[in-house]
């Protein structure tokens, strides 16, 4: 069931909010007159009314019991911040333009991550758009931005949002988006939306005074747990399943990114998530389009994205923690928290030959058994990155990858992601060779909140032994140093390293093996002494197979080269890239003859059939 | 891995206890002499060391850290009770004599279930072992003990069990447990333990001292659950597995009853209940017998006894709250607490058709939707009652059924349970008409405690508009008054219920459809109005059907008699148990026929081909 203000046109609105035990519910509107309206029982906890004479930019809050007023917990709009009313949007008067828009099938996406405060100067929808035509050269497929549901203050990664329903006011609320979402069908380009359904924000989170959002049954890090399964239930799931399906009718999305949803604890026969994927379905049938749903899972549980009709919860993808951590772990050599469990070229070829590391393994780290095997789920339904906001700003010091090795791996590590047999994920600036921190910041009014977020913050890292200062999350300067430079396409470095991106993604978009990769069509070979890695793919068409060498000594091989004729299509370490190799290593190679690995290089070779 | 002290012989014994955070860890020997001993480190967070001259007999605590003394985790006997000493067992030393017992499969269970200090004056194993011939002349297959690990004092349920794998030294410690399951399987009856996985009882409860047995991630009504997901999870499910296990193997157990399995919360890729399973499932191959495991799950979730081929976690059975609650609530008309969720014949209908009346249905006792289908499982995979020590000692009275519905209707759902195409479970004393109460008893020696576990025992009923004085669940008295009054059955009106369920179960043995019955050869029909319920069985063989009038009225029915001649075999209303009707019903029924059920009566007829 629907909730919130749902504006009907002809200035006809008609309001349902949940309030199980309520004795007494009204709208209270503000602008552009004051007007009380009392609400009447709609049955199952429910309060509803439909009304006239109200228009599209009417604020309103409820009043509970005739006694306190808080904004709609499914607010569209919240133009004056957390504390403010609520503003009813007219969802019908966007012009959409994207007509022709046909999704983009999941193994095709080649996905954009960004911040949209950070993405620009701007630090709006608009200013995003503006950066599309840099996007449609770059030849992404898909953009995620990071989530934009009303949080306190202008600066802030989006995981304090408190009005899941609300785009923020200072990105541009909801006709922003929905511009943004417009112009990025418009350039073929799929758009996905990051949304937090495994808690709220400490600021503004006024929605358990109108019912029992949270239970004490579980616990997390962010205090009470959302109430998927306790009593009163059914009020919670339907307002995360409603604004799943809000996202992607009112606004277009193409799929959502779920965060955390490890901390979504559901002990009911049919688990929240199942639900969800359930009515994502519906609503792509009725729609006759495919909506995609990904999860960030810390669970290595393969039931998350196994089909529905064998049992698993049916979402369609979820991202591989193993793949970058064993990534990482190899090329900066770091051993701190989560690393600790990584140290090997043989846990990098497991996470692309058998999707999980840790797939029932002993996890040092987690001192516990961890995960099961998901070798049978398809390549497609994992996302993989080399860096991500969370890889990149969960450190102290907020450093980029490209802050941590060398430019050679850079290239190569660029290349791992970019022609995996996954869905790759970049995080934005990584195709300029960004190297400026993305650091964790917010904006809270309250003081103590932010002084609150300041000290766990330090605590957090201290546990690192880490001793020098941690840079302030509620200083501006820290948002404005976190902003892209796009100045840095004029550097030589940086422009090459673009170029280089265009020409990966090109390769992957031309050949038909990097889509859909069966486990049977993928041979994932290494060498722990040498340090190099050797992915084929074999499917129909042509096939290819990359080394990538992530040690610091050059290798020959010979052995180990797959028997036929091969052509080499790219070479990360040729002088085209800045690379030491003057030419660009065009051999040909036959059965038998050797191939030279410079230092951190990567190699790709075609079949010559 | 084995835990405690594993008795190896000729005074050899291997101490093994987990305990990842201590630096050292001793073993201190206090009968048959004073010792000290060392263990060392094993891995994995265990302590361990093999030692001579140490006997059977020997009553011995670890010592933690050179500082404070506990009685081992794993203990399998504390003498002394919760504070006392473990002791070491000797498990070679009892000879069996049930060598030719083979284990009965679950369909052909008829559980009888007691609670060894209730069942007879004595309150012993051993005095227990004096009543099988009473069960034999009964006709059960199977005796469901209840928790015997042990608990302060010696008055408890057993819910309270501290020391898991220890049978109370009251009741006879483990000899006297060995030679009860001997008795039982020399007798052809099958032996059921209940087990406690999900929380440990308040007093005596020491075994946090040694490892992170608890997370604050869950809360239960217990406080803090059991963890078996989170950080050092691994010693935590290996000490109950090994607990399973060491019921099977060391006291021939064929069976497990799993209390509360809903409170055992568990997030990981493998869930607990499915890695029992499986080591359940090893340990049955290896033996060549198959152990069988029965959830008491309040989750109405099939995945609990679903195969694990088919993504289950593999548990045998489960017992129907459903089944309980909706004949509880038809024939006492009662709507308190969850029986307001069950209202109709229909209900019962639905339970005994589909498995789970709330298979995805809301329930308005919980405020949220409940269950999902288990229409897929076998009938064998559900325990049905219509009173159990839960449902009748839950009562602020402890009122037994017997004392809540006429003698007429008592007699009819005793014979709905015994004929249910699921597996039948009685409580002791239920054959006998027994009506006095079975109580909430206790015996801690911490008084705050007591005082505690009685307000809120009266907190509890406090809910329901309980007004009166609870029983005090502390009071010797009422522990007395809970015990089977076994000269019942000089009683007429007693003796003839017992004969009845004689009858019934013979019945239940010699007609096969009443074993194994899948869903398509059940058939159900019901009328709401009537208040009659038609249970038909056709697979192979003798086909029957029963009809169960639950209501006040005579009912004349010619319509909803299937086709075929008929013969009755068996009438609750008969003379024969005390009933209006004179001579035994033997009227033969060709289809047209009509057949008169008596108020509150049940007739069950076999086709005469």
């Amino acid at each position: 069931m629907k909730i919130g203000a749902l504006y009907l046109g002809s200035n006809k609105c008609h309001f349902n909010v949940w309030a199980p035990h309520a004795n007494d519910i009204r709208v209270k509107t503000y602008f552009p007159e004051e007007k009380i309206i009392p609400l009447a029982k709609a049955g199952n906890g429910y309060w509803s009314g439909q009304f006239y004479n109200i228009s599209p930019g009417t604020r309103y809050k409820y009043i509970i019991n005739n006694r306190a007023e808080y904004p709609d917990p499914a607010s569209n709009f919240q133009p004056l911040d957390v504390h403010g009313p609520s503003e009813i949007v007219d969802h019908q008067s966007f012009a959409w333009t994207d007509k022709g828009w046909k999704a983009i099938p999941l193994e095709d996406y080649i996905i954009y991550e960004l911040h949209i405060g950070a993405f620009t100067q701007g630090g709006t929808f608009a200013s995003a758009i503006n950066k599309i035509p840099h996007l449609k050269e770059l030849g992404i497929t898909a953009v995620e931005i990071m989530p934009v549901a009303q949080f306190p203050g202008n600066r802030n990664w989006g995981y304090d949002g408190v009005y899941p329903f609300a785009p923020h006011h200072s990105y541009g609320g909801p006709a922003g988006l929905k511009q943004l979402v417009n112009e990025l069908h418009k350039n073929d380009i799929a758009a996905v939306l990051d949304v937090v359904y495994n808690h709220l924000g400490p600021e503004g989170n006024y929605i358990n005074q109108f019912a029992p959002y949270f239970t004490s049954r579980y616990h997390t890090t962010w205090g009470d747990a959302v109430n998927f399964d306790d009593n009163l239930n059914a009020g919670v799931r339907n307002y995360f399943i409603q604004n799943a399906l809000y996202w992607l009718r009112e606004y277009n999305f193409d799929a959502l990114r779920l965060d955390a949803i490890d901390k979504i604890y559901d002990s009911s026969p049919k688990h929240f998530l199942k639900e969800l994927a359930e009515n994502v379905k519906a609503f792509s049938d009725e729609a006759g389009v495919k909506k995609i749903l990904i999860a960030e899972s810390d669970l290595n549980d393969e039931i998350i994205i196994r089909p529905i009709d064998e049992g698993g919860y049916g979402l369609d993808a979820q991202w591989s923690d193993d793949f970058h951590h064993s990534l990482h772990a190899i090329v900066t050599g770091e051993k701190e928290g989560y690393y600790i469990d990584f140290n090997s070229v043989a846990d990098l070829a497991k996470s692309i030959g058998n999707n999980f590391v840790y797939d029932g393994a002993y996890s040092v780290f987690r001192n516990k058994i961890h995960g099961n095997s998901a070798i049978l789920r398809d390549k497609k339904q994992f996302v993989v990155c080399i860096q991500n906001h969370d890889q990149v700003g969960n450190r102290a010091e907020g450093e980029r990858i490209s802050s941590l090795i060398s430019f050679e791996l850079y290239k190569t590590v660029s290349a791992i992601v970019l022609l995996s047999p996954f869905v790759p994920l970049i995080f934005m600036g990584q195709e300029l060779y960004e190297s400026s921190p993305f650091y964790y910041f917010i904006s809270h009014f309250d003081s103590e909140l932010v002084q609150a977020v300041r000290s766990g913050r330090k605590e957090e890292f201290l546990s690192f032994n880490w001793t020098e200062n941690i840079p302030d999350p509620f200083s501006e300067e820290i948002f404005m140093k976190s902003k892209i430079r796009w100045k840095l396409l004029a550097d030589e470095k940086n422009a090459a390293v673009f170029s280089m991106y265009k020409r990966l993604i090109d390769i992957r978009k031309k050949n038909d093996q990097f889509g859909i990769v069966k486990n049977d069509n993928l041979e994932v070979a290494h060498s722990e002494e040498q340090k190099f890695i050797r992915v084929r793919f074999h499917g129909t068409g042509k096939e290819v197979f990359y080394i990538a060498n992530l040690g610091s000594g050059t290798i020959e091989l010979r052995e180990g080269v797959p028997p036929g004729r091969w052509k080499n299509i790219f070479d990360s370490s040729s002088s085209q890239w800045l690379g030491p190799v003057v030419s660009e290593n065009t051999n040909r190679l036959i059965g038998g003859e050797k191939i030279v690995l410079y230092r951190e290089s990567f190699l790709l070779f075609e079949s010559e059939i």
